[in-house]
Order: structure tokens, then sequence, then C-alpha cells
């Protein structure tokens, strides 16, 4: 059996090339690293590229090299990226998120409360970057994302808002949802807090923090939503 | 005014023995970096050790330098541990939890959501590592963790589980409540599934993830919990 033993064998110098955006953009490929990543691409029934497993296609060593989350990972897939429509009951909007641990952690969520896909807006995380693929721990492959700009987004458009609007666990119901939610500090542009059907607030303690961090949010939305959607199914 | 000029320097010298557990336990101090947590450590009255500033106390290169987060901090305060006791009506306990990043996003969701501390189990990432510090956004210094086994825990003891017990949403309010929540993919240990006075599990999309990320599961417990306490009160 062939193993690789150069660092400069093509596929090994794929996987490093895709640690960049540009070449993920490029190439529309994306890497997994794990045992785990790529076991759960298989179960979503991902056709990989190609999978490097450390011992059997290549020296453990070089794979480790070309690992961009530096784990001594044991397996590496490379997989075509994928996008969504926005579609489904409820949905989640992200717009300037650009943290991918965030983005992952919000595609992971999305996966276990709602029934449609996490839209990025502009300005958010590449999903498909390793520590967002990562971070959703097999989501985005289960779950791929979509992209829309506010303007495009369906059903009723629910703003999030560290402090203004409604409490999320009033705010009215409709047949179709999409949550809203912006970056960490600077929270959702005007046009999108103007634009949105309502804007609503997570209910915190006075003297706690002065807003949650927006994977939280988007979360504790989706889930209190979720819920009493559920309840008026 | 002086600037440090030098890497020697016994400031900078104790900045960068505190990246290591050994001497954070062996000084009892910790590090906190950048200007938005030196401004939450001052909101919330502690005294710092020290506090040097890019520019003002120290040459920028080596306060970079001196970083655990390589993040090009600005400023970077040395400040004694605390340590909370239990107490409180809502409480949250975390076993095993060892990546630092989800300790510091339970001690912020915590100090959001409910008026007792994160009570650290065995096996628990140090909540005073940069990286949890961080995390915590500051909510380590308005709420300092606290520590203890399970079988001191106060109040009623609920622990979450990913699959098993009732919905968290059914389970059955005391007067105080302290949710157990365990690492990531083992969950918690059977003493304390045994130990607890109930097993809750936040229900999930049948196709999706089969289970949540542990600070998402706390996060989304506590929220349910503190809604119904609140309520009830």
């Amino acid at each position: 059996m062939f193993v690789i033993r150069s660092a400069d064998n093509t596929k090994l110098k794929t996987i490093r090339k895709l640690r960049q955006k540009h070449w993920r953009e490029k190439l529309g490929l994306f890497v997994a690293e794990g045992e785990d990543l790529v076991a759960a691409a298989e179960r979503a029934g991902w056709e990989p590229e190609f999978v490097l497993r450390a011992g059997r296609d290549v020296a453990p060593d070089l794979l480790s090299q070309a690992s961009a989350l530096g784990s001594g990972s044991r397996a590496i897939g490379v997989y075509a990226q994928r996008w969504s429509e926005p579609g489904g009951r409820l949905m989640v909007w992200l717009h300037a998120v650009a943290d991918p641990g965030n983005v992952g952690t919000v595609l992971r969520a999305a996966d276990a409360l709602c029934d449609g896909p996490v839209i990025l807006g502009p300005g958010c995380a590449d999903p498909y970057s390793p520590k967002a693929v990562r971070a959703s721990m097999g989501s985005v492959f289960a779950r791929p994302p979509a992209r829309a700009p506010f303007e495009d987004l369906p059903g009723t458009r629910i703003a999030l808002d560290a402090h203004a609007g409604e409490d999320v666990r009033a705010v009215a119901l409709a047949e179709q949802v999409t949550v809203c939610a912006g970056a960490e500090r600077r929270g959702l542009p005007e046009a999108a807090l103007a634009g949105a059907d309502a804007v609503a607030h997570i209910p915190l303690r006075p003297d706690g923090p002065e807003s949650l961090n927006v994977a939280m949010a988007a979360t504790l939305a989706l889930y209190d939503l979720a819920r009493r959607m559920a309840a008026h199914a």
C-alpha cells in the first residue's frame, strides 16, 4: 500500500492550501480534521474528495504538519463545499459574526434546535474554515449553511438586540421565522433593526453582564421560539 | 516615567509564569489580557497586583511577547484569585469540563442568568487560565467561581444528560437548585447521575446532533429553570 512520506505530496499540499479562505473559495473545497468529523461526513452521506489516515495513507508526523488545528489529527478529509437555501419554519441569520468558533457553534445549535439552516450574512467567518467546521461538530455536514442578505430573508424576521424590544418569550409567533443576530459588540446594523418585523431581547439578570455571547443569544432565542412554535403547531 | 524595556523585568516574568497552572496555583494569581478585561476588573472593584499598559508602562512588543493569547493586547493586569462559596437559588456544577473556553462561557452565561456561582468539580479547566478568563468576558471578576465535589452541592441537584431523564422543562422546581453538567462526550459520572434528585435532558430535534456542547446545554438548562423559578417566586 502506498504511504505518503513526502510533505510535497499533492494531497498534503491541498490540505495546507485549504487553511486559507482564498484557496477554499478558489477550489470550492474544505478540510475536516479528526476521525469524528470524517465519520460525521460519512454518516451524512458526503463523498470525500479524499481522506488521509495517519499510519495508513500518510506518515503521522506529515499529517500533523498539514493540520491547521495542530491537534495531532489521526484523519483529515477534504470535501466539496455545499450551500443550502433558506427554508423551513425556523432559521437563524448571522450578521458580521467574525469568530469561526461562534459560527460553528451556531451551526451545531441550529441543527439541534430548528429545522431551517443557519444563513450567513455579510462579514461572517467562513463556515468552512477548519475552526468553524470543528466547532460545528459535524453539523456543517448534516445541515450545510445558506447565504443571503437581510433583504432576502424569508418569513417573519425577529431581530435580536441586547436590550431593546420585547422579551423574546413574548414575541409573536408566525408560520415561518428567521431569528437575526449581529456581531458581539456592535449588534445588528440599523437597517436590520429597522427592517425587522420585531425586535426582541433575551432577558438577563439586571446585575449581570451587558450582553450574552452571540452564539448563546442566538441559541437561547432558537430554543425559546422552537419550543413555542412546537406547542402551537 | 519608567517604561519597561527589558523582557527580564520581574513583572513581565510574572505574566509569563502565569501562563502555567502550576505557577497560578503557587502564586494564587492570574492574568487578564486586554483593556476590556482590565476595565471589567475595575468595574467589579478588584484591585490589581499591577497593570501594564503598552506604550505607557512597557514597550508594546514586550507586552505582546508576554501575552498568552498572542492578540497584541494593549493592557495586561495581574490579580489575586478569589473563590466563592456555593449559594443562591440557582447554581451550576461542572464535572471534568476540560476546555477552558467552555468553562469561561459558562461563567458568563451563569452571570447573565442565575444568582449563584459556577461550581467547579474535579477535572475542570482552570477558570483562571488566560483562555477561560477571556471567554468569561469579565464575569470571572463579577462572579468568581466556587469549587466543590458533588457530595457537597447544596439544594436540589438536577443532573443533565444528553438523552435520559425528564424534559428539563418539566423537571420539578425547588427553593434551591444546582444544575449538574458533565464533560462533552462522557457526560456526568455514574455517582452524580445516581445521586442526583432528578435527571433531565434538553429536548433536541430527533434528526439533529447526538448532543449539545456542554456550555450550551448548561446555559439552556439555566435559562429554562431561571425563567420558571422566577415565575413561581
